[in-house]
């Protein structure tokens, strides 16, 4: 039977999203099999990753240095924002590497059910940075969900005064979706937006 | 964009039983997300696991101590052994609360495809314990698979010079289980080992 180490670290892997209480019992007895190979390596990754992470104050990406790398790199374009609602929209970015100017993580959405106001966004931050004259155009990329869209709406309004360019992600089909299988709303909004090829 | 220690625990989240690349990367979010309350306590337990952990030299189970919890207890009866393929057995049969005797974990199937032959498994040590005088009954718990049954055949090869009682467990439907989508193979076992009510 599971000791008092093993249960708590069954009870936090069961927390990971993904893993329930019986992944994590699989995730733990594969685990104890694999004691030098790979619980000690993970104890030892998490404990240097749990130090060594920051918040990067300008952008609020999670990275080893603040700034981040993305905001401390020369090449990436100043003039450019990219807005998104947490740190994995970034990586998503990134891997697509479509993007060559830099990021801002507000932290979440807007969400009158979940008690999210404004002040809970990392909003203000952005406006700041949006100010500074190098930049010329902010790219709302929240997710195409209700409170995203409301957050998107509500950043361009506090964004209005500063003068700088404000646009959003284009709605559309998904490359490689098929038209029968997507919703009513995509393909509203992929025929409203054709244009001629 | 991640950096190193990241990408480290990413790697070794990956390699765990249910997670792939892209739960891994979830996971990773999450626990950065959570620092204080889920990353730093996951290290610790894990690094507290990993220093605590034994495998138990009479029984082969998983736990703090050796001998385990199991063979320790003077309530359980010593006359009765339960032979399983891994430690996550002796935990489902624990969790059912059927079982009062005491385990032998052998580690494993005899498997020709996966080359686990005889002396890959813990069998010596288990005919040994079964020479015991107190020991009576041996019950081959190997899961109902060909490798399985193959296994539990030759534990009772190795057993019949011991003049311990040799039993397995019972095939048939399982509890809550619907006859239309049971295998051909269950209903044949289920129907031979029908007893009157």
């Amino acid at each position: 039977m599971a000791a008092g180490d093993l249960d708590r670290v069954m009870h936090l892997l069961a927390k990971l999203p993904g893993l329930g209480p019986r992944s994590a019992r699989r995730a733990m007895l594969h685990l104890m099999q694999k004691r030098e190979a790979l619980m000690v390596p993970l104890a030892d990754a998490l404990a240097a990753a749990a130090r060594s992470i920051r918040t990067c104050s300008t952008c609020g990406n999670f990275d080893t240095t603040d700034p981040c790398a993305i905001c401390q790199d020369p090449r990436r374009d100043p003039s450019l924002i990219c807005v998104v609602e947490d740190v994995g929209d970034v990586w998503a970015l990134e891997r697509a590497a479509a993007f060559k100017g830099r990021y801002h993580v507000i932290g979440g959405v807007l969400s009158a059910l979940d008690g999210v106001g404004p002040e809970d966004l990392k909003v203000d931050g952005l406006v700041t940075r949006a100010a500074m004259p190098e930049v010329t155009e902010v790219i709302l990329a929240m997710n195409a969900t209700v409170d995203g869209q409301t957050t998107a709406h509500y950043i361009a309004d506090r964004l209005a005064g500063t003068g700088v360019a404000v646009s959003r992600l284009a709605h559309g089909v998904p490359v490689g979706g098929e038209l029968d299988f997507l919703d009513d709303g995509t393909l509203t909004q992929a025929l409203k937006a054709r244009h001629s090829v």
